[in-house]
């Protein structure tokens, strides 16, 4: 994009001083979640009804900071919107992130008259975010949508017409170990609006994937344009929320967006290289693949499993998702059948050999060398290390299950650590648990296996299903783009 | 099915007396399990290398046990099974399960003529199951096949030739509240068969839906005729393991199954009102939904929600499940209009209306008025009710958000009971958690919810995509059988 608006965006992604209007001391999101980031003595409170929030001074109006302020979080309600604005403006601050609702998303004509009327007082003096939204996360300068907020920077990008998709996104940021360059909701975007924030994503260093939820435009070309730039440097996962005319109805009682038909957005996904996904489960697992991994040179996988049944299961889930399950190597085949046992096993691909999980202590020959065997085959492009053993190990090891579990977790890295850092093919592991598990030793010899795979930046998914589809994008970014390159 | 084969394998199922043979003290799953149940007393072991085990006598060989045996679990090594076959027809044993692997699913030609002198040495004289599975689960007779097994009886009956899918449903029937008649392991298949199965399960009293995991059969007629009959009698939800072609190569080796073409089973299934399902998952989280809830009318649904931009992925992924989310008539919208607040929420369906979720402390017009209100609709079917919220009940309300969730969880269970008993809709619960999420307090409350939903018999799902993929089959099943009826 334009050098001088690149600028423009960043200043607003990265302010000197905020204000945050309407703030209050009971469940203001917005207050809370800065004054837990490195902004936090930069934040200033303004509401006429209080003098004090959080033990910090809290100003009646924004024109009585005596320090300068440039950016302004608005909690107030609707009503009082326009002439706050016009108090913003006077008091020069560059952009403002409207949180409050109750405008042309609800249909009602005051509303949308009030909506354009905010507009009309903004335009060419104050830019602005939302109204109707969750506006920035921005870990680099401290700007925050939820008091849960990693501190932490990282390499995704997101962009969503939907603040509980970036609630979501920056309160599971943890739980996914995700990290991010910026999140941003954008609502009903009455003046910035998705295009803008695309077009400054595509261009920012710190960005290396991108997931959009969007539920319409109001520039088609332009957005097209837009995603087109984007994509072709780094992958974007896109949700066009409101697909269907139910879907549709809904998005428009939500951020007044105007839609369009389900082909006219797929086509145009496809002729811009972006990755359509239909679910927010699969937009979150497909981003940690690319936050995490280089591109695979094809779109073939081995898998290490320990059932049959699931084995087969999973290899047909791997076709409908584009990727192929190939036959390996007769040298493969021989190598492993020198190491696993053929009784209740099937050495092929995947492999499911249930006994390597208790290989683990031999120096030469245990798991780490059969995963190493695993991603070498010339036929494979890509490895999914799967794990949903413990309560098999307890069963054998009895008092010793966390201590196996412990070891047996070391073993797993060296290999899968050989396959990405020295073998150079893309790793995952599934680390399976139940979300409704009451089980504390089963889940916590699982997410004590799951921290040491992601402190070591492999993806962790907690199903199989939810891994093969993730990885399955990587593969359909590279045959998508890389040919260009 | 014929009364005479029905009464023998009733009998299969709840033997007087059990043998494992080849019981050992260290990781013997067979042996774990039945000392676990009810057929405690009843059970011998019989392994030459051991005098005692667990405490009990063990046997040299079943010939020296002093009382009758009617069942035996081999759990001996492959080359063995033919002499100790032939002492089981010598003591009077019914049925023997035979775990064993190592025989045509190798491939290997010595083991398929191995498993051909077992069947000739069983065939007309003893009941053979397997071998290469797990055998048999009954919580009523006290037959098991993990030690983790419910005691309980339930209404769910498993028919799978994937050891790991009965294993998998037996040790998760606590954490999904699954209770079950019948799981059935059967592999190789060499004697009973899935058919013999899919009949005795179709007139099992105590069997109200069926989960089918099956590679492939011998005798498509048959089949086809077992499923037709079955199927008629009550909902089978299906996977066909080796869809594609690598994963018939799979299932090849699983179980040395015949496999065919996936259009040929898909059309079997649909011409036998059969659901067929992708994935584990799926197929668990549509027995759920069959094991407790009636059928709906339609397949028009209202969901309680709490997010717009989810509000409106979950309507697109209804579409996409064939399950409707229609306006709801002037009267509910009125209705809705005078108890939830207009801003940062959309009044209709789904009803994305955060502030509901803390209306719980009103004698009149509170979440359960809410609830009841959406279900009584004319132009709905079924009710899914999603709760996603503790993080944010935790920030408006603090040290008080368990007390908070415990008053909520009581509100909707009112909201809901009425909805299912009273106005007479199914009924399902979303109750979302992240299976990694390390929040002792998010996951405490949740599952609190969770436990008290389903005390009350409302099957209750970790994601809203889980929760209406599950109804959808409710509808499927009832647009297919229903009207024969």
């Amino acid at each position: 994009m334009d050098r001088a608006k690149y600028l423009e965006l960043d200043k607003i992604f990265h302010p000197h001083n905020v204000a945050v209007i309407g703030a209050s001391q009971f469940g203001d999101i917005a207050s809370l979640a800065l004054l837990s980031t490195k902004i936090k003595d930069r934040v200033y409170f303004v509401n006429p009804k209080y003098s004090e929030i959080y033990g910090r001074k809290c100003y009646a109006s924004i024109l009585d900071i005596p320090d300068p302020v440039d950016y302004a979080i608005f909690g107030i309600n609707a009503k009082f919107v326009p002439d706050v604005l016009a108090d913003c403006i006077k008091k020069g601050v560059r952009a403002a992130h409207i949180y409050t609702s109750g405008f042309s998303e609800t249909g009602l004509p005051e509303a949308i008259e009030l909506e354009r009327k905010v507009k009309r007082i903004a335009e060419g003096k104050i830019r602005l975010i939302g109204p109707n939204c969750f506006g920035i996360y921005c870990p680099e300068s401290g700007l925050a949508i939820v008091p849960e907020s990693l501190e932490q920077e990282g390499n995704v990008g997101v962009i969503t017409q939907s603040g509980s998709v970036a609630e979501s996104f920056s309160y599971f940021g943890k739980t996914k170990n995700l990290k991010f360059s910026k999140v941003i909701s954008y609502g009903n975007a009455i003046d910035l609006d998705c295009t803008d924030f695309l077009e400054y994503l595509a261009d920012d260093p710190q960005t290396k994937v991108i997931a959009l939820y969007i539920e319409g435009s109001r520039d088609g070309e332009r957005l097209k344009r837009a995603l087109k730039y984007a994509s072709a440097k780094k992958p974007i996962v896109a949700i066009k929320g409101g697909l269907t005319e139910n879907g549709s109805r809904v998005a428009t009682s939500h951020t007044a967006a105007m839609t369009g038909t389900p082909e006219l957005w797929k086509s145009l996904f496809k002729q811009c290289g972006v990755i359509q996904v239909n679910s927010y489960d699969e937009m979150v697992n497909a981003v940690m693949a690319f936050s995490y991994l280089n591109l695979p040179a094809g779109n073939r996988v081995s898998i290490l499993s320990n059932s049959g049944g699931f084995s087969v299961i999973q290899t047909d889930l791997c076709h409908a998702e584009g990727i192929e399950v190939p036959k390996f190597t007769d040298g493969t085949i021989k190598q492993l059948r020198q190491l696993v046992p053929l009784a209740g096993t099937i050495i092929g691909n995947p492999l499911d050999a249930w006994p390597v999980y208790y290989k683990i202590y031999e120096k030469e020959g245990n798991l780490a060398d059969i995963i190493g065997i695993l991603g070498a085959d010339k036929n494979i492009d890509m490895l999914v290390v799967q794990f949903d053993q413990f309560r098999y190990i307890r069963r054998m090891r009895q008092s010793e299950a966390g201590e196996h579990t412990r070891t047996l977790t070391e073993v797993m890295l060296t290999g899968m650590q050989h396959v990405r850092d020295v073998i150079g093919k893309p790793v995952i592991a599934c680390v399976v648990i139940d979300p409704f598990l009451e089980d504390d030793e089963d889940r916590e010899c699982n997410l004590m296996m799951k921290n040491v795979f992601e402190q070591n930046n492999f993806p962790v998914y907690p199903s199989l299903d939810a891994g093969i589809k993730a990885v399955s994008k990587l593969f359909k970014y590279a045959s998508m783009h890389v040919a260009d390159k």
